[in-house]
């Protein structure tokens, strides 16, 4: 006995009668409402998402939504179940784009547990009375402040710097002999008088800290107060440094011409200091009251930014000439934070692993866990480490930037107008997609690049190898100059008023990116003897992972073929891990640990690599028994 | 039975016959030779000097020779006694000028025995050979060193600073993995690489440091070889900022006024800094290439060299803003030396008992002696210090800068054209006097003021009080605008062609100067009940000192009236005591406890100190029983 319900959507005149167990999506056509459906009802593009006002339904799939779009009622219409009568809200197209958006570019970074400024914090303000000097006490201001400091802290090994001596002693008269030092604790025993206040500052008021993700891509920073442990203000902006070469090859050699290395600090130093700046504004701080600074990034960003020089890094056998950095002021990095304030830049690993790998495995948790994880940071670069509390081995492939739409020729990084996410209809061969920004597309980003990529495989247009079946009968797969092309939008309806499309080297550069990373989790897993198929999680950090179809990077290879609960996208982990040394010392140690235990694999020395490259260089790979889920054209 | 001895002077044309036991110049009077004694035959003023070329002579004093000078032959004329036939060259007036001069400014600085650079120095240079990276081994450059380092030296603690490290794998590379590191060491576990330099350094070859001592008046700069430790040379000029102040207190006022802060710490960088490449160029050696830079001087010098606001030292309770201060970078100080390069101030006691001190106790020895010691620095002012291996007490009297020629009508400083010493014949009262270069006289220098005041009143020109006696028939003496005076040099004799006098206003300036010393004294003696005549030994330091007359000083009350073996004259014991520092970092430390050690009498606060002062402003003083050995014009 076939039950019916009633759905009415707010666009429609009338409701439509429609039986139990139906699709939204067929209520919407009984209706005669055009839901955008670019991926087909497959479920992945979120692109047919609808607001359930009233009723009941079932959720197929929640992809592409965040809990908050659940709790509003918004639900795929592709995948939802109608299961009572309905009154649905059909948003306008461009409110799906934004919260799709929003919600992907959200970092949640909390305040740990229990955090205690007074306990974890190495920068400290200790408001203190002195008593006032008199002929029977000549002790010197210093002095004076010093045992006062002791008494208070216990701190008995304190230094200064000159410039704060220097106006030590007119912060002392202006605050009638009330001050509040800002101190640098080092131990126990030591520390470091890096600021002085006159008066006493009230324990509530913020104490400014901040974390610096430097990309070779994007530079990411965070204002934090040091006393909630809140962050306050963030800001992120394109490396300036981009504009000297996309890749950290290209900058190595641009800083060994002339005054490059200057150049590309300075450049580098400019994007820092101009984020600091907006982040202040937010968090209405400015930039010179900020005392200490944690800084995460790749082991070439981090050479550029203090000036040493980083030509070892790109030339066998590929060594750094720093991964564990002394504690630098502002003033001698350039950052225009307070000139005395602390600036740590986080250990690194190796010339290929840098810091940001090694604050991300501290944020991502895998250090302290049992379980078998990979962790993956697919940046301009692709590094990977693979462990638990037990062991850390980590490897970096030079994968090259194609993922983020370098050497591809209509590729471009992932800003407006470039295409995000592409479906092409199995029958037609026909293409729809996703722009950033809503508007007329201007090229392909890494994101759209795997998923035209698996689509182009899924539907047959091309073969494992990565060539083009010119049988099929599409004005849109054609010859060119390059070989095959595939044509994913027309001149007459873009931005660029050229053919956007994608070519046979073009895949060849994204099949070699993908099976170097591929290649790189082999290698990692056969030099501990642990399978793939142990992995018990696999955590993706960077910002490239936020926008990564898992179902369609798992059908071209570049990710192991494993249950999707296995995959967790943690944002930019490299951030968070800055964010929890700025807060605390232990974590700042950690990391340090962290970057000690891992073990590196340098590839371009491993004969397994070259071998695990080459199974890799098919869609999705040689061996298809590793990837028992992708079927592919029915196979 | 009177012996006869033939004496030959070589300017004259026969030999003479004198009884043995006559002196010298009782021969060259009966030779008809006109030797110059100004000071009347006393043995004071070393004027008469001559140089025995064969023969026996026994010398009755040696004061004005040198050990070489005897060595020589030379000989007080009016002080020797014939014992043989004798050869006797007169030298021309300008060459026992010059020596005397010279002679007084040499400041002997020998290599303490045993100086071990190795362990006693805290810059150490450790040339290394690396182990070469290779893909097996891809150790950081910093770490390859830090390990080499560590297994060297077994400081397992390093730091290096942004700019070694910046030049680290350039310097590594050049030097094909041969390098020298100059090492900073802290303790027996840490230090610091402030330079590598490329490829191994022979262990002989120098390395520099450098002594400075920063005088109100006058700067003095000694480079030394740190592995010798030999001075390999000196340099000294006047400080810049005279022309901002004679002395501390004006100084401090016109630090205090706009950018005056800024103008005196430029004057005194350019003086030492200049100094510092002229004893480079003396020693072969360059500025850059000094490591270790010991500094010394009085607190408001130290506080206006590091920009310091010093304006507390002037006010009661006149405090200074540190008197231990941190060490500090070259780069931050200013000065020119290797901009790594570890300065280091040493500590003083308090505002008017300065790093110059307590380096000068050290190297006066009287920290270490059983003997009890008054220690004496008059430079611009006038600190001195009681006591022994077990108590020290220290003051300061603002005697003020008279005695270096300040505050008297022809004062001034002991440069080209200054009169330095006086005789008046106690029948005639005529002058007569030395010039410092030799040409006409253009004003009257500190010593020349002690001994002008000391002959006037052993002459009886001046009463007790400073007070002239008209009575005397001389054109001399005679009234003027500032009371009575007595004209040393007519105008037409001189440089500056008007008469150069002193009046009762100088005489009573420097009453109150040498009576304020003199009171320093009683006070300290009084404060820890140790009598002057219990002082077994007084050390005399600073520029000033070595040009006293101790003979007129006494006369006039400045320094007490003991047997004239107890004095000592040390030289810049401020310097010495730096350079001492400079070679052992324990003597760096031992002036460290000395400064803590001292306890400090302010006098401004006493008022034992106004009573003694009020005693001591007579000539010699109220209580002639200090005096036993002056003996005023028969009294």
């Amino acid at each position: 006995m076939a039950t019916n319900y009633s759905v009415k959507f707010d666009i429609a005149q009338e409701a439509v009668e429609v039986p139990a167990g139906a699709m939204i999506t067929a209520a919407a056509e009984k209706a005669g409402i055009e839901i955008n459906q670019p991926c087909g009802g497959q479920g992945r593009c979120g692109q047919c998402a609808v607001q359930v006002q009233s009723g009941n339904v079932r959720r197929r799939s929640t992809m592409r939504l965040s809990a908050e779009d659940v709790e509003a009622g918004y639900a795929i219409a592709c995948q939802t179940i109608i299961e009572g009568d309905l009154e649905i809200i059909v948003p306008p197209q461009e409110k799906i784009q934004q919260r799709l958006t929003t919600g992907q570019s959200a970092a949640d970074v909390t305040v740990p547990d229990g955090y205690n400024h007074q306990k974890d914090q190495s920068v400290q303000r200790i408001p203190i009375t002195l008593t006032l000097p008199s002929m029977e006490d000549q002790t010197s201001d210093w002095a004076r402040l010093k045992t006062a400091i002791a008494k208070e802290t216990g701190l008995t090994k304190l230094t200064i710097p000159l410039t704060i001596l220097q106006k030590l002693p007119g912060v002392l008269r202006e605050g009638e002999w009330k001050i509040t030092p800002i101190l640098f604790v080092d131990d126990e025993n030591s520390g470091e008088v890096i600021d002085v206040l006159p008066g006493l500052i009230d324990p509530e008021v913020p104490l400014w800290g901040a974390a610096v993700d430097i990309g070779t891509t994007t530079v990411k920073v965070m204002l934090v107060d040091l006393i909630s442990g809140e962050p306050k203000g963030q800001a992120s902006e394109y490396n300036a440094q981009i504009a000297r070469g996309e890749d950290v090859i290209s900058r190595i050699i641009f800083a060994g011409k002339g005054d490059g290395d200057k150049t590309l600090r300075s450049l580098v130093l400019g994007t820092i200091n101009e984020l600091l700046e907006r982040a202040c504004k937010r968090g209405k701080s400015c930039p010179d009251r900020i005392y200490k600074t944690i800084l995460a990034g790749n082991s070439t960003m981090i050479h550029l930014l203090l000036q040493i020089p980083p030509s070892s890094i790109r030339l066998a056998p590929y060594i750094t000439v720093a991964n564990h950095l002394p504690v630098l002021t502002a003033r001698e990095t350039g950052l225009e934070t307070h000139s005395e304030g602390k600036v740590v830049c986080l250990p690194g690993v190796a010339s290929y692993v840098g810091s940001d790998i090694s604050a991300g495995v501290l944020s991502s948790g895998m250090a302290d866990t049992e379980k078998i994880t990979l962790f993956l940071d697919v940046g301009t670069n692709g590094e990977m480490v693979l462990g638990s509390k037990e062991w850390l081995v980590t490897c970096a492939c030079s994968a090259g930037p194609a993922f983020e739409g370098a050497g591809v020729l209509h590729g471009m990084r992932a800003t407006t107008g470039a295409i995000d996410e592409i479906w092409i209809n199995a029958e037609t061969k026909e293409a729809s997609w996703r722009v950033i920004g809503g508007g007329k597309p201007k090229g392909l980003c890494g994101s759209a690049l795997i998923s035209l990529l698996a689509e182009l495989l899924m539907t047959g247009v091309i073969n494992k190898s990565g060539r083009f079946d010119f049988t099929l009968d599409s004005k849109r797969i054609r010859k060119g100059s390059h070989g095959g092309e595939y044509v994913v939008s027309w001149a007459e309806e873009n931005e660029i008023n050229e053919d956007i499309f994608l070519t046979e080297v073009d895949i060849d550069n994204l099949m070699r990116a993908k099976a170097a990373i591929f290649a790189g989790f082999s290698v990692l897993g056969d030099s501990v003897g642990v399978p793939l198929e142990s992995v018990e999680q696999v955590l993706i950090g960077g910002g490239f992972g936020q926008y990564i179809n898992v179902e369609k990077a798992v059908q071209i290879g570049l990710l192991p073929d494993m249950p999707w609960e296995r995959f967790q996208f943690l944002g930019n982990t490299s951030l968070k891990g800055a964010y929890l040394a700025l807060l605390d010392i232990k974590n700042q140690e950690e990391i340090s640990e962290i970057a000690n235990r891992m073990t590196y694999i340098e590839l371009s020395a491993d004969n397994r690599f070259f071998d695990a490259f080459t199974s890799a260089m098919f869609l999705p790979h040689t061996d298809m028994s590793l990837f028992p889920s992708v079927n592919i054209g029915g196979e």
